[in-house]
């Protein structure tokens, strides 16, 4: 990976506010993918005391765009167009993770998936990146 | 709308953390719509000082479940299978809105769209929940 | 609405040949939007005598498709990225209609929304499609 | 498999006329997958000669649906909810085929993950079924 595109993926995860907010942080990173947690704490959750689905879908979009970013020439960056996310089963746990992988790198469009799980998998997701340059 | 309905929609602001967390607040309410909002804070953002898509998939999701929840009967709940939001143009502004509105009510499923805005709108979300018996 | 794109438009209907396999023929059209039909046949039904849902995602996909190419200059095509159907009831009757309206435009990527319906509405899609020079 | 799910999964091939129309025959079947096939011919084309995006949604739903009904109880059936697509690249081949895996298995709603391929891989999708009693 160049360097340029490590220095773009800290960027993602030292200059995003909110996946500060959220507590998302990066464990791991190669070409093509990546692996994302949080610490879940009560204020992930819903009504009912699971994971919040909006921090699943935080988790999954951009871990994708981590994962779409270290595949980017220097000089260009990454912007979610759409996702789709279906949410398997009611998702708990201490420690969530997230995995995502490129399933088709392009000039222009990236499509990436995204496993958001503990000890089972609670939603994958499907999401589409547009690649722009600054 | 069944008072109880009301009380369970209640609970979604005041007992669901992650929406605390975000801001997100009710601004209105009726059979098989809502409208919120958050003010948005630095802490909404991602690397590029834009809101982040996460923000707005809360906001989409949870406002659909709202929504959902005034067509439901006293003892039901209801539960995000999936979702599948576009993200129209990079969102900024103080106040962010989403309008939720079903468009299929069902017995075992509801089908809501929601439109994320503030001048123009940012993202439209398609979201399918289920319905519980608790 | 420019005259090539008329031409393009027609040769969307006069050249897929798939979409004379299903039956499909263009009703109206304007600038971001088309309104398309199928005459149902046998041929169009599941095993259980509904309208098969590949028949009603390809009406979407397809009139998605036309109104994506009333707002696109000469010399340009579209091409389908990604689209998401929602299967809201049973599809019966013996005239299927289709409306398709832009909900974003853009130089490389268009959003559209398409509906499948009869009497009620039976399927509801989002088609994202990327705006290609030739 | 229960023999009955076989019986009902013929059904699929045999009494679904679009099926028959398109043209897919279904290649062989297991617990929670099945690989279907399509034999390319012109009237599969879109307007630039590509395999149409409504061929291959219509390969990747009902391949789905026949994976879903590989785990359902004798007397019960599957029907799609909703599903997503992404057309990774333009389609292309003699012999289109798709193979389905259930990714969630569920009492009233099941997630299958289909991948439409020839040589490289053309699209993916992932469909919500609902499980229903007869």
């Amino acid at each position: 990976m160049h360097p340029r595109n490590l220095e773009e993926i800290q960027r993602l995860y030292t200059q995003a506010h909110f996946v500060q907010h959220i507590g998302l942080r990066l464990l791991n990173v190669g070409e093509g993918w990546c692996e994302t947690a949080v610490d879940i704490q009560a204020h992930h959750q819903q009504q009912d005391g699971f994971i919040h689905a909006g921090v699943q879908a935080t988790m999954a979009d951009h871990s994708a765009g981590t994962a779409a970013a270290t595949l980017i020439k220097p000089g260009q960056y990454v912007l979610t167009v759409e996702f789709k996310i279906n949410l398997l089963r009611p998702a708990q746990g201490e420690l969530l993770r997230c995995r995502a992988e490129v399933l088709k790198p392009g000039r222009s469009l990236c499509v990436v998936e995204s496993v958001v799980f503990a000890e089972k998998i609670f939603s994958k997701a499907t999401v589409t990146l547009a690649v722009l340059d600054r």
